[in-house]
């Protein structure tokens, strides 16, 4: 609900003297508010300067010196913001303003600023600078929520989600010991962005802990950029399973043996990958199969392959559909080791259940868009994000900004300032309306 | 020809008084004649001592302490066998026994004693052995032959035939500073043995400088055992190329990217090699096609492959269908790389052409296993041998026993001493005839 401004926390002060009371002037409190896309794409330029690599990317993996300075600066734009910053236990960056009444839980928005090594200036980053600027303006216009703000830097997302997942209480003892993308363990790392390792369980929340969560993303994949569309509306982020597949025939010379005594393992193991895609491909739906990893046993040119073991991903929002095409894969791939003197085998390794966004939210990300004039898409992120750590604890919604060519870890990962802007609005307006509808 | 022993040398006076002289009995000479199988295979037995390796197999790798020991028990051997050993230039031992016609070039047969790092017992050891007790046989029967017998154990022939291709004078000053399978570079190796790496010049023959060539091998493949057949005689070495293929798609984030939308190397790749073996088993023959090696980048099981590199191998007697083969293959692919929005490159990195058997010693072979009540099956050795040196030099001939299933360089490397014994009674026979027949 809009509000007058008012002095909650006396540091607060500080920062708002000289800005102008809010003032109704439009049909629906809010509808009138845009984000500074000139202060926010200003905020992303700065942020390119903690770890600009020599090809023009960025390495700023969690836990380093760069990721540090970083939330240095971001701590200072939460100040000027309205936001009151703190590290948490896990290393997360949060910074809250509070609502306007009382005992009621907050909403959070929030991505992450570490990078893969070299890797792009704007997954993560976007979310947290949009996110921060929509705190700005509501704070600057005077805006009070009901509900708290929190705006959240979720730490390491890129080597494991460590952050977002201390809100699960998923983090495993065993992990802390575990070099991440840089030279710390994520202990280590932890410690040094001023989080307590040995305190993580204090960060696990339950359901009702938060209000709804929501997170602005570039996508990832090259949709939006194609089609020309401003705004994904996220249906959810898919569901992973990964298994190991193990073909086993016979390595034998590949000279003395004639070709129908052959039990080649990687002319089985060919023709069930080429199989695994028009299993994947043979029903419509947005479902991705994947053989990414594939390696051959003894591996050399003269040697008729005795083993090749390689790895099949399936993707889908629906774990009955991953489980029921992974069903006809193993049968069919059961069925052509055998017809050619080999054998099979199935060994899962990996599951991220799917999580499914909130119709409410997505309904008001839709809204959102429409009222800014800007074409928006239903859409499944096939991407991970620290939103899925959620779903067990708040609604979730999830807004995407195209992403040129869908390049993402990569130093020509490019999102336009108009197109981070639009995103930024439709965060405001989106937040502005869950303040109103959630509880 | 038949001969009555005569001292050629003073020094095989030592070994041979006391040994009846032959006399004839049979209606062809030599037809009488047969190897000591037992002697044979005792020989065989005490070759398994020079590097028994923990599992049962062998590991006398070139150049190494075993191999040397072992050079040493054989020329023992040699001179219990009339012949005269000496170690030449590239670290061959060559046992000598001169003819009874002056100016006629050498009969030659001979093999390796070099193993692969646990390998197995029969590997190139039955063409020695089996070459040593013929030669023992004649000596001791009495039977002079018109030519001269050199009998060869070759010099590093699991490391790349260094000593018999010092007959073709193409071994290239840059191999001798290359590792050999053991720890000393081939150069050093040669020295260790007694030869001079830096004469190998010295060792190239012409055409006429050898009269015939034949060895006896164990097939490494598994027809014989099969078939039950004890004999094959060869048809000739085929030919081998082999090429590097590479398919260029594009690697992408596998959980944003549709199917609709990749270029997928993999997925190609698979195609691809499903597509070779079709088109190698598409026509009658004995060719083979091999895909033995296949590397997949970046190699994750959550990124789409972007680029697949495999190895393409083919072999057969005939070059030309070697080639014709290959293009079918290059077309084929070129097509389903295009179709699957990839691209694909073919760059050829080794050749060895086919060595063809001479019609004349395949008669003599075949008509050997004949007059012994042996069954004989024409074949090409689908692996190299040091025979194929040979080819520019002297008309060739090549023995194969059968190897148990075909099992070859593993300790389960498995023919019977009367296999053997049969081996060497076939080899017998033939040389009595190539003296006959060849000038």
């Amino acid at each position: 609900m809009k509000h007058r401004f008012a002095a909650i926390n006396s540091w607060l002060m500080v920062f708002t003297i000289g800005f102008a009371s809010w003032t109704a002037a439009a049909d629906k409190p809010g509808s009138e508010l845009r984000v500074d896309g000139t202060r926010l794409n200003a905020t992303m330029e700065h942020m390119k300067t903690f770890g600009m690599s020599d090809t023009g990317g960025s390495t700023r993996v969690a836990y380093s010196d760069e990721n540090r300075v970083a939330l240095s600066y971001i701590s200072e734009l939460m100040l000027q913001s309205g936001l009151m910053p703190r590290i948490d236990v896990a290393g997360n960056l949060v910074g809250r303003r509070e609502g306007t009444v009382a005992g009621l839980a907050p909403i959070v928005s929030g991505s992450h600023i570490d990078t893969v090594p070299n890797g792009g200036h704007y997954d993560g980053i976007v979310g947290v600078m949009a996110a921060i600027e929509v705190a700005r303006t509501l704070f600057e216009a005077g805006h009070d929520l009901d509900h708290p703000l929190e705006i959240i830097v979720w730490s390491n997302e890129e080597g494991g989600k460590t952050g977002s997942r201390s809100y699960m209480g998923s983090v495993a003892e065993g992990e802390l010991g575990l070099l991440s993308l840089g030279d710390k363990t994520i202990g280590d790392g932890i410690s040094f962005l001023g989080g307590y390792p040995d305190r993580l369980a204090e960060n696990a929340r339950n359901r009702g802990d938060i209000s709804t969560y929501i997170e602005l993303h570039i996508e990832q994949g090259a949709i939006l950029d194609r089609e020309g569309i401003a705004i994904g509306v996220v249906e959810g982020i898919v569901g992973i399973k990964r298994w190991n597949i193990t073909v086993e025939g016979f390595a034998n010379h590949a000279g003395t043996t004639p070709m129908g005594q052959r039990q080649d393992a990687l002319y089985a193991a060919a023709l069930i990958v080429a199989d695994i895609r028009h299993i994947i491909t043979a029903e419509p739906g947005k479902q991705v199969g994947t053989v990414g990893r594939l390696q051959v046993h003894p591996g050399a040119p003269n040697v008729i392959p005795g083993r090749v073991v390689f790895s099949l991903e399936i993707r889908d929002l629906d774990m009955d559909k991953v489980d029921q095409l992974f069903s006809r894969i193993r049968e069919s791939a059961t069925a052509l080791a055998e017809t050619n003197d080999t054998t099979v085998g199935f060994d899962q390794y990996y599951e991220s259940p799917a999580a499914i966004t909130d119709e409410r939210i997505k309904n008001i990300v839709n809204n959102a868009a429409d009222m800014l004039g800007l074409l928006s898409l239903h859409m499944p992120s096939g991407a991970g994000h620290d939103a899925q750590s959620m779903k067990h604890i708040a609604p979730l919604g999830m807004i995407f900004v195209p992403s040129k060519k869908g390049i993402s870890h990569a130093p020509g990962e490019f999102t336009s300032k108009q197109q981070i802007t639009d995103g930024a609005n439709v965060l405001l307006k989106s937040i502005v309306a869950l303040d109103d509808v959630f509880d």
